[in-house]
């Protein structure tokens, strides 16, 4: 299955038709179609027929898509059937909400283990991860080479541990600090969470509509 | 100032626009150039001064844009500047780090009240907000009739909360579940927090390197 060529908003639908198939899958649905897919995600069914047709061949006309064959191949356009080790910065309230409820073996991630530079955090366990010293991460992060931070810390620390994962070979960094990051490198990949962004955009409907009343 | 003709796309870099002026304003920086935003959100120039001309004037050609008045201007198209009442729902991890770490005032909500279905987390404080026994969503929603509800409930949860609070007037609903939402009424908002989504993301963009390489 080839990547190349994908058109960016294809890619950026992918974790949508992945998410969805998956709980179809969990709920025991065996073929479904565009038609179906595309209500339940307020995409075309048109849309999502030629946004599959980029990947190969999944089912056949009047047949449906088989969803577990669906969802193995768009796991594997994503990558997420191969295993990849993460790291988790920050065990406040954030931290530790991934850690304890986040499906990151869904979604091809192990956990390592986890930092923070709270003494009464340092030495615990959550979920069964290890939370180490924020001062051994050279030390730890050297000899694990994990791909992706979780930095799960307030807005100012943010954009120094970047600064500071990166030379140690840090590459992707899932960043809920609230705050953009940068690096000067073109091989390293941020993705924001960023809530303020989805509540604002709620508020603007919300008022769009009290306003045309 | 008019909201009427707004191009999506415009409406939704918004909040991206609010939140830098925001953290340039709180820097002490009093004006600022198109350049130089474009360039710390990776929007060009040329987009930004077409984005901002839909709302007027903000500021004179070869003067820059003065960081206060246009940070208000937004708020004022994204309605912030008004402040709206918000109920969160569900104080586990997720709940207790928005109700301890988000700054809801900046956005203009204040959290009238939190709920939750578990006796020891009933009737105890979280910075300041009360948590209630579930059971009384009704008669306090009905008393209060907040705008938005943040539901930071499990998956399996959530839908039994918009059917729930819909019939009560809530019509916007911040959604942490991880699971899609709907409603019937055309005038129920929907505004989802998707984890995952970000993570598979940075994950095809590594992936993807890893293949160039």
């Amino acid at each position: 299955m080839r990547r190349e060529g994908v058109p960016e908003p294809v890619v950026r639908r992918l974790p949508r038709y992945f998410s969805l198939l998956d709980r179809l899958s969990e709920q025991g649905v065996v073929s479904t179609s565009s038609e179906s897919l595309g209500q339940e995600l307020g995409i075309s069914a048109a849309q999502i027929r030629r946004d599959f047709s980029f990947f190969g061949e999944f089912g056949r006309r009047g047949h449906g898509y088989p969803v577990e064959e669906l969802k193995k191949g768009i796991a594997h356009i994503l990558g997420t059937d191969l295993r990849r080790s993460l790291i988790l910065i920050g065990v406040g309230d954030q931290g530790q909400a991934l850690l304890r409820h986040f499906d990151f073996e869904k979604y091809g991630f192990t956990v390592a283990c986890a930092f923070d530079i709270d003494p009464a955090r340092i030495g615990t366990e959550i979920n069964g991860i290890i939370v180490y010293d924020g001062a051994r991460l050279e030390e730890i992060v050297s000899a694990r080479v994990p791909k992706v931070a979780a930095l799960c810390v307030p807005p100012d620390a943010a954009q120094a541990l970047v600064d500071r994962l990166t030379p140690l070979g840090l590459r992707c960094f899932w960043n809920f600090s609230g705050r953009p990051l940068r690096s000067d490198r073109m091989d390293v990949h941020f993705a924001d969470v960023d809530f303020a962004d989805s509540l604002l955009a709620l508020r603007y409907s919300m008022e769009q509509y009290e306003t045309d009343l």
